[in-house]
């Protein structure tokens, strides 16, 4: 994927009123000049300027197109570039790609664009990841965590950090030499300090992963119960939608199914499940199967009762998982004898806010939105937890006076670790698994 | 919606590497400007140039953008606009929006965009229509229907009908006026040739509707059967995708699934239906209601029966409708005992191209791709059959000897009813009727 062939893709989703197509690499203008008829060619076009005008496919006119040029390297990519704007059809789109392609451009893989970007130094990896964050963001702390990141803070932080080290493992290295001689460069109670100060910043790191993944792929909440007790009138009521099929016939969810909503700022995914209960039928027993899955997935569990329901089993939670219970069906009764349950009347409506600012109050966003850097990304939260790893074995090397070459090769480690993250060291594999996440046409 | 105050809308659909934000109205430029922060000032730009920069709520930056003015006349609309391109994210649209909102401007409704290109003559009524037509065009077909409207050939051949029929309605009414004298400035003869000759071009043209509106809908095909002879199997072999739940137990499938595809130019949309049976379950009733509703709507049924199934009730056909008897599961048994059945094995995909091209030779395409006007739209439909009613009493009256009074009414209807469709004359119901089945930003 480093070389500089034309690539092409669209950057926008398809279905709006118009779409955009995009292209970048040495030659993109003339490429698009041949197929388009305008006022003026795009060849002479300066940079930055928009042109009217059609796409043709030999006489036939594929669309009313308006077409921006972008001159190198003054463009997303650092490449020439062309935008083609089209009517927003999935057709037209196909038929300009294709067009495109006949005359010599290809399709981009996924994430092929930033991976250019980053290739002419334009950003940093763990910038590009926070574009493709910030593009999923559907919410205000989800696009706090990508902005934050996307701004260069975090890249910063690791920076300083590991050029630290990196002074400290060059004076560790020179002692190796002059191993014969004994002397000690390296200040021990210096090296010490700053591992221990290092690896609070990575635990600090590390443990934002928690709220920072749930933010950015949506907190899952399963909403679990006995047939009947309105869990998928609940899930209606709190998506705003008729999205599950409801009937008083109990067993009317025979699937999982997964609707998310914004609750203030964060994102939250609700999974209704088929009711738990004993049952013989294939098809009931596939669906209790998947809602065992639900539950061990979430990290909210709802468990929906019924005002008379007195007796419970409640599902057996996992490190971290939260239970709210709610007790629904509020309606027929004023019976409220739990001191530690919601009540809520789902098919009324009442007592709904209280279970969603029950719900928000389970994720803290207080240093996110002071502008700490939150960790939402599993690739850096396994860089850090070995880094973390490496770190602590330095430490204990140091306490322990192991040789100067292990120490050097701990904290080495540390410092390779770290710099995955920010792409300062990578490999294909690391830069293959990035992209391969991110959509076409970014 | 006449007014020129300042609207906003996503251009394009959201969920891409990018998002566009389109603003139209006199003051849009100054409006944007105000929450852009770059090298350049927007106010200070030339039409069709492209700036970089950085969309801001304050202090916090909202997204980095690049942002396309247009000064008026030259823009879609005709009016003053500004087209941000920012990251994909539903979240960053809609602060964008809320910022512009805040700024004076508000959210477009649907169509408003092309409703101002309409106000301000750029086009008409009916090319206005071909482009959300052409829009939501997902094949070869759709696109060339959508596309010869938008052309305006449609639009120029009925101004010519109207034209020639108002030059003898203006002679028939001079007649009303000098009626005392019993003269004649309207050729009888002449008259009837060409009202009968617009008539014969209207009909045409609605007989082009049932073609046109199965392109521009997608063809639908009701996939019907006893249970378990293979329907969803079917489905899931003909869209390519496990989309539909399958097992060997009869009754699987309880709500009718839509799934729509392509095949060579023409799209068709499947329903996958309940098996029809005797039942006296609840649920599988309410999906053997929806079954009997999905056939009323059909275009073709396909009839899927098993080899070993000699006797079968055919549904009931309406004008216009296909039957396509299927017979599934070939891979059990070789026997082929009717030749009006396509034998298939739905689970091996044996068959399926042979059905495939019978599905396809169902639509008669050769006069679209010959450039012949296909009228795809009920509006124009009915406009075209009211045209149709008034020319044939215009006919009956000529031959009746009526008066010049009623013969003039009812050419004057035909007129009015040609007029609608280009929008010559129009009204607001029309108007907002056409413009709410556009997408908002369009």
């Amino acid at each position: 994927m480093q070389n500089n062939d034309i690539i092409v893709a669209p950057a926008t989703a398809l279905g709006g009123a118009i779409a955009v197509i995009r292209t970048s690499g040495e030659g993109s203008i003339a490429l698009c000049d041949h197929i388009f008829k305008g006022r003026t060619s795009l060849s002479k076009a300066s940079s930055h300027t928009i042109h009217y005008g059609t796409i043709c496919d030999g006489e036939r006119v594929v669309d009313d197109v308006v077409v921006a040029v972008f001159r190198a390297p003054h463009s997303y990519t650092g490449e020439e570039s062309v935008e083609i704007s089209i009517h927003g059809s999935r057709y037209v789109a196909q038929e300009v790609i294709r067009l495109l392609c006949e005359g010599g451009a290809r399709m981009a893989e996924a994430g092929e664009f930033s991976q250019r970007a980053l290739a002419s130094g334009r950003i940093d990896l763990s910038q590009a990841e926070a574009v493709a964050d910030l593009i999923t963001a559907e919410s205000r702390a989800a696009h706090a965590v990508a902005s934050t990141q996307m701004r260069g803070g975090y890249s910063e932080q690791l920076e300083t950090l590991r050029e630290e080290m990196l002074n400290i493992t060059t004076l560790l290295e020179l002692e190796l030499d002059f191993s014969e001689e004994d002397v000690e460069f390296a200040d021990r109670a210096r090296l010490r300090s700053m591992l221990a100060h290092t690896d609070g910043v990575v635990e600090r790191l590390m443990e934002s992963f928690r709220i920072g993944n749930a933010i950015r792929e949506g907190v899952a909440v399963a909403i679990v119960g006995c047939p009947n007790v309105g869990k998928s009138t609940l899930l209606n009521r709190l998506v705003g939608d008729d999205r599950a099929m409801v009937s008083d016939i109990a067993g009317t969810t025979r699937d999982t199914i997964e609707e998310s909503v914004v609750i203030e700022d964060i994102r939250f995914r609700f999974v209704d499940t088929a009711g738990l209960h004993d049952t013989d039928d294939r098809l009931e027993k596939m669906g209790i199967e998947r809602t065992e899955r639900a539950i061990r997935q979430a990290q909210i569990i709802l468990y929906v009762t019924e005002p008379l329901q007195r007796e419970f089993a409640l599902p057996t939670l996992h490190d971290g998982q939260i239970l709210l219970h709610v007790v629904n069906k509020m309606d027929t009764t004023d019976k409220r004898d739990r001191a530690d349950a919601i009540y809520i009347s789902a098919r009324e409506g009442e007592g709904i806010d209280t279970l969603r600012k029950a719900l928000r109050a389970t994720i803290d966003t207080e240093g996110l939105y002071r502008g700490e850097v939150v960790v939402s990304n599993m690739r850096h939260f396994e860089a850090l937890s070995r880094a973390h790893g490496s770190l602590q074995a330095a430490l204990s090397a140091l306490d322990m006076g192991v040789s100067e070459e292990l120490l050097s090769e701990d904290i080495r480690s540390a410092i390779n670790a770290l710099a995955e993250i920010t792409g300062k060291i990578t490999s294909d594999d690391i830069l293959k698994s990035v992209f391969s996440r991110f959509c076409i046409g970014k």
